[in-house]
């Protein structure tokens, strides 16, 4: 087994290709100041977190399931009375996450020109459907991509299913992303190799030690350039 | 050119294979009598479809849109007076939408009992990814479908990319659907064959008058079961 069989090389999208969590982390800090006559910031965030876990099943990933869990919060710990202001500033701060301009991160473009052709690259993100075609618009990267799979979850079964669709077995397959627990882990379970990247921020539904996992298919790098050097390496 | 030359034949998901509109008149009603201090029914459903078609880019379809648009039109109708109860009932009238079970219209199963291993059936619907999937689990129809396709729109480019998928030409693909707009007139665009099978509710932005199209490839049908006659017609 050697990264000699790799033919697809799968990237998540948000803080893997672009910025994003940072998005939510500013709207997180405008809507502590929104609510801030009711309780202190952390406080709220500890109140929104549990709201946004006891909502993912219903609501999914994304800016909207984001949103309705932010109502939910100011309803509750304004103890029922959120005032019309503060929703409307709530759906405000919704829409304008929505239209933001996609900021790619640094050696990205550099790095698909180099992989460009070599490999079948794909795409493989959680997240709202409409938001991420729209990303993925704006981010002018559409062109190097092969497949673009827009997934619920990112458990072993859905990967399982991306590889069935692109009809190759898991040591194929080459999966870079920030996070541990959907980019990294259930890709090594399967049998495939994996690239974690860390983002500045990650949120903390997301947050795993990278010494939890321990395979030879594993590969913890610094900044995206890396996977290339682990590439180009391969082929010496 | 003839019906013999379908290989493939897709469904549309919400008011085809299942109960969906009446699930948002409901809402809607509820909605207006949560509203009724303020306007009468039938104001409130007015600005309530601006906003949603306001929304409609940036939101895309499917029930968390359709939740964040009637907080904004509570927000409007109330003149910012909405109260946190409101607000409140808002919330709980989206998720009980989403928790919702799954009814088939009738005469579902046996169709695709019926065409299952002769043709490549195909699910090709709008809506949001996590709650289409979850709708499609709970209906127990997943086995009969070869490919499930979650579109963010039903425009010809987004039919057209359904083809490339499938790797047919437009000649071999027939469309089942609700909707004229969505469902029959992209897919006559390209070439290819669509039925239209009336739902007894249609959201107005769907709505468009059938004698429009005029093509020998588009068929107005009564009833699910029509689709199979019109194959059975073909093949003696």
């Amino acid at each position: 087994m050697s990264l000699n069989e790799v033919k697809v090389i799968a990237f998540d999208a948000d803080d893997t290709l672009w910025e994003n969590e940072n998005f939510f982390r500013d709207a997180e800090h405008q809507f502590c100041k929104v609510m801030a006559e009711y309780e202190a910031e952390e406080e709220v965030m500890k109140k929104l977190f549990r709201t946004e876990i006891q909502n993912l099943e219903l609501y999914g990933y994304g800016v909207k399931a984001f949103i309705l869990s932010l109502m939910e919060t100011a309803l509750e710990i304004s103890n029922r009375k959120v005032r019309p202001e503060q929703i409307e500033g709530i759906i405000e701060i919704g829409k304008s996450m929505l239209m933001k301009d996609v900021i790619l991160l640094d050696g990205i473009v550099d790095l698909l020109d180099k992989l460009y052709g070599k490999y079948r690259l794909v795409v493989a993100t959680k997240g709202d459907l409409l938001d991420q075609e729209r990303k993925l618009k704006k981010s002018g990267l559409r062109k190097y991509f092969h497949h673009i799979e827009i997934m619920t979850h990112k458990r072993e079964e859905n990967y399982q299913e991306l590889l069935n669709h692109l009809d190759i077995p898991a040591e194929q397959f080459f999966m870079v992303g920030n996070s541990l627990k959907s980019d990294v882990l259930p890709v090594i379970d399967l049998g495939g190799y994996a690239a974690h990247i860390p983002y500045y921020t990650t949120w903390l539904y997301e947050q795993m030690d990278p010494e939890d996992i321990k395979s030879d298919r594993f590969f913890e790098l610094k900044q995206i350039h890396d996977v290339l050097d682990l590439f180009e390496k391969t082929k010496e």
